[in-house]
């Protein structure tokens, strides 16, 4: 935790007090101490620190802060998702590394190659996923929770709710190994929002690929190696975060 | 597995003969029939296609295989990784990501805030970790086999081993969020090769970067957001193949 989170209600008169694991982590983490000034933010809302104003060292463990809040969040982030639902053990590593990489909203949908189980993950519930959200939030040192919205439907995903959505973005990017576009080609420089869609493990099939392609999606490669979903992902905003910085600094040059 | 692989040693007359995992792979994942073509290479040797000739469905699995392998592996990649050594689960994953990402060697390096157990790891035996390296071949349908080089001691890996590392390459690279270099500035075009340095969690200690500063390399960030080692890897190295490919083009526009 680079960050201590904290929902708006928890904070009553400039003050939090934590008895729950952030409250251990302090203690036998951090090792922290009366009068020490930590990170903290609220969840959707300011950062700042807290100095720790009492300290219960021992189980239970209990740590008052003091705070003083007054940074607003992070940029919304220039980049949403769409990725065809993961196996819940990968998602759960691709929703705290997205969020600490910076991303707005994650469409997780349906796709010919997703199994139906998957579907059935109690990780879907919002209380379950928010969890790993948080934890790249607390990585990253962000309060800005990304949405998450199911579509476990293909069909009606991209007939029908897609083309309200692709009006907002500048550019429409599909990963696809094949795709005929490279990466460095597509994204050119800085300005405008980026929608990018990720398929399963075993990429898309031809249908999803042409349905992406009517709504204006280019089908862009970052290379020959065939990656797996969550380095793909993790890869692919990394690179369109490089390309974008690039393409602006060649502006100036 | 995107390519089957072997070891020169289990190919015999143009003959490949599995019985192990990758036998039970070919039955139960590819379900692949007599006379379909798989691809297969061979580790730290050519590619090319194997040809089911016989197939023993049931249990013990056995697969024979005609092959043509014709093409090279692929280049030998322009990056070079120094690692803080990762948590042994960690370890395993990073592993495997850099592998399919492309990686030419892995130095695994001591620091400070590299915990001592970690050195301890059985994943620290060349057959132990070569299994996660093959993952990641099979994953990017690769043959070559990145080195890996331990080095327990930060000193005499700094002091000593390092002056004679660096003269091979054009850029020398320190990841450090607190960086002074933006990396789109530090990694200017396509050509020389990469030695990338990435910390421990808690990052490097001002000593450490002195001694890396000494050495030559420039101490370079992806931005504000702070990553956990897994994922910043990946990140940088998408970052550098991306800004390459993208000063690569500025050059002709």
């Amino acid at each position: 935790m680079n960050i201590i989170l904290a929902e708006a209600t928890e904070v009553v008169d400039r003050q939090l007090t934590l008895t729950d694991h952030r409250a251990e982590h302090i203690v036998k983490v951090l090792r922290a101490a009366i009068g020490d000034r930590l990170r903290v933010g609220v969840i959707n809302g300011l950062r700042g620190y807290g100095s720790i104003s009492a300290l219960q060292k021992k189980y239970p463990f209990s740590v008052s802060l003091a705070l003083e809040l007054s940074e607003p969040p992070a940029e919304l982030p220039p980049l949403d998702l769409i990725l065809a639902l993961p196996r819940p053990i990968m998602l759960k590593r691709v929703l705290s590394q997205v969020t600490a990489l910076g991303v707005g909203t994650i469409h997780l949908i349906n796709a010919k190659r997703v199994e139906k189980s998957f579907w059935e993950a109690g990780l879907l519930q919002p209380q379950e996923y928010r969890l790993h959200l948080q934890h790249g939030l607390e990585q990253a040192v962000d309060t800005r929770l990304p949405e998450v919205r199911l579509h476990p439907k293909f069909k009606p995903f991209i007939e029908d709710f897609c083309p309200s959505l692709v009006g907002d973005y500048r550019y429409l990017l599909l990963a696809d190994p094949a795709g005929e576009h490279r990466l460095v080609d597509a994204v050119a420089d800085k300005s405008g929002r980026i929608l990018l869609a990720v398929g399963p493990e075993g990429g898309w099939v031809e249908y999803e690929v042409q349905k992406f392609r009517e709504q204006g999606f280019l089908c862009c490669s970052i290379g020959e190696r065939i990656l797996k979903v969550d380095t793909a992902i993790i890869a692919l905003h990394a690179s369109i975060t490089a390309l974008r910085e690039c393409g602006n600094r060649g502006n100036h040059r």
